[in-house]
């Protein structure tokens, strides 16, 4: 059930709304599946929950993992004017360039995962505005990126991971969660790509001085993403939005994507239902953002870089569990006692 | 440095006394390359280290994992007159016909991996001796599965996992760990495939007896791993201390193949440094026991199979270490901006 890109964050809202369930028929014939494969109950822990779960988001019993995209979304932000990242602004372009070269970790774990990898600049020259100043985005920016993310996911897709690069985007992570969940400005921020002590406490005001000064245009979880969030991370809720709609499993990566899922999840309920989470970032704030998400993280490997790096990662575990459950004789096959 | 099987556990123990160290030239120049890699500093967190380490017993600065070997080790234990499973004897045999046959787990999982999966069982029409009433196994079957573990590594391999099957084998491992390390049983022994409290009691009971009824014989590592152990253990143990002889790093599976691991480590410092620990399994006894051994699990997914299906899953995390180490560009390769 493809369809056109929303055009705003009510269509958006709407997609969301109306999106399609997945299957209990073949949820409930992979756990009767599960239940006969030669393995004591429960000895695959995760993978058994995770199988299942995809399979009844794919509508059959026995689903492989054949068709992985990892889609990569690049911006650039008006708030490393406040001086929040350890790197220079240019790095964005370069790291655009360095992906489509092949260079990259994420180009490494897409590969290894044999995944499809889409790298997705959006108006890398138009950096968002100091968010805070005002918002990061006006409406027709906020619909482009939004496009942007919806249209890159390919429909024949069986598992989408989505990814980022733009240099000070963990800044605006931070405040969104701020924004969306409260608490001090400094509970969400943290070093980043390494930031000194000096660069964490511009994070931690830039974030505090963004809710305030959007404070009247915060009305909704997806104004808070247009005014505190960058191209790339709306792009994201659009990728994950439109794979919700498709019923495409999709593996969330660390802090930055997190928080963009994050106002998809505060806008509709169930809007992450086909959703886990990939790993849990060694940025500090990504355990409490996961929490609020009711994710627990596949991996725990002090992973920090963003691009999806996480996400692709867990491909592997995923593609495991569904080895396992798809490739696996039953005790009736295998001539196997049961206990 | 390929060698004879050890004919005996002090043969053994000289092996290990002997054996290479990694190149400390490779470590180095994998170290220097990871700081020049297209990332923040640390960013790829236990990836870098991973992938330092293992360049480092690969004597490579760029190392990568081609041909991985999966060795499964089965026996049949007499302490399974003590009550101690949920599952007949029986099914050592049957699950190693359905290893044979491409039905388990650990063949999806090897696949999955591209790892050679060798299939070893020893002597199952020969349980070892009830441990609860003398040692399980005398000198001459505890070298014979010692040369059967020994024997099973492909000196051409990369990478090592052992697994194990062998009904009633949690308890062997629970009994090995008290006798290493004290405590209760109970701190030891839990619910394997799944026993219930009279079964997990059985299994308590069984661990303490087997200390005290071979108590006077339990003067080394290896006479623990002996009189208490199982020969699937015994050759889990040949496996990865041939593999410290022949500098192939090596992936610990859980409860069962640390429990045989801890043998070596005990007996020979520095016996385990080229292995990792590749999951933390649901047995509660294994998190304390690595603590022991001073490994971090890489994966925590609540598995308890066995048969090396959490290392194996492992290899994939490993892997993309790798990849990530040795394929990605460097800041001066990828004309971008240092921090």
């Amino acid at each position: 059930m493809s369809m056109n890109a929303p055009a705003s964050a009510a269509d958006l809202v709407a997609a969301l709304q109306n999106a399609p369930t997945p299957s209990q028929t073949a949820y409930a014939a992979a756990e009767a599946r599960n239940a006969q494969l030669t393995k004591p109950p429960g000895a695959l822990g995760r993978l058994e929950d995770l199988a299942i779960w995809y399979c009844g988001w794919r509508g059959a019993a026995q689903a492989r993992i054949a068709a992985p995209q990892v889609a990569v979304f690049a911006g650039n932000h008006g708030v490393t004017a406040q001086g929040v990242s350890a790197f220079p602004s240019d790095v964005t372009v370069q790291m655009v360039a360095n992906f489509e070269a092949g260079g990259a970790a994420i180009n490494q774990l897409a590969d290894l995962a044999g995944a499809r990898l889409d790298v997705v600049p959006i108006a890398l020259d138009r950096p968002t505005a100091d968010f805070t100043k005002g918002p990061a985005m006006d409406a027709d920016d906020f619909a482009e990126a939004l496009a942007a993310g919806w249209t890159a996911v390919d429909p024949s897709a069986d598992l989408l991971v989505t990814g980022e690069m733009g240099i000070g985007n963990t800044t605006a992570a931070a405040a969104i969660a701020h924004a969306l969940y409260g608490g001090a400005a400094s509970d969400w921020t943290g070093r980043g790509t390494g930031v000194d002590d000096a660069g964490l406490a511009a994070k931690t005001a830039a974030a505090s001085h963004g809710v305030a000064a959007n404070e009247a245009a915060l009305s909704s979880p997806l104004e808070i993403l247009r005014c505190l969030g960058g191209r790339e991370l709306v792009a994201m809720a659009g990728a994950i939005a439109h794979a919700r709609v498709l019923g495409i499993p999709t593996i969330l990566d660390g802090f930055i994507c997190s928080a963009a899922a994050a106002c998809l999840h505060e806008a509709v309920p169930g809007a992450l239902d086909h959703a886990v989470a990939g790993h849990l970032s060694a940025e500090h704030a990504h355990g409490p953002l996961l929490e609020r998400l009711g994710k627990t993280p596949i991996l725990s490997l002090g992973m920090r870089l963003g691009e999806g790096s996480g996400a692709a990662l867990a491909i592997q575990v995923l593609k495991g569990a569904l080895a396992c459950h798809t490739g696996m004789a039953t005790f009736a096959e295998a001539g196997v006692s049961g206990a």
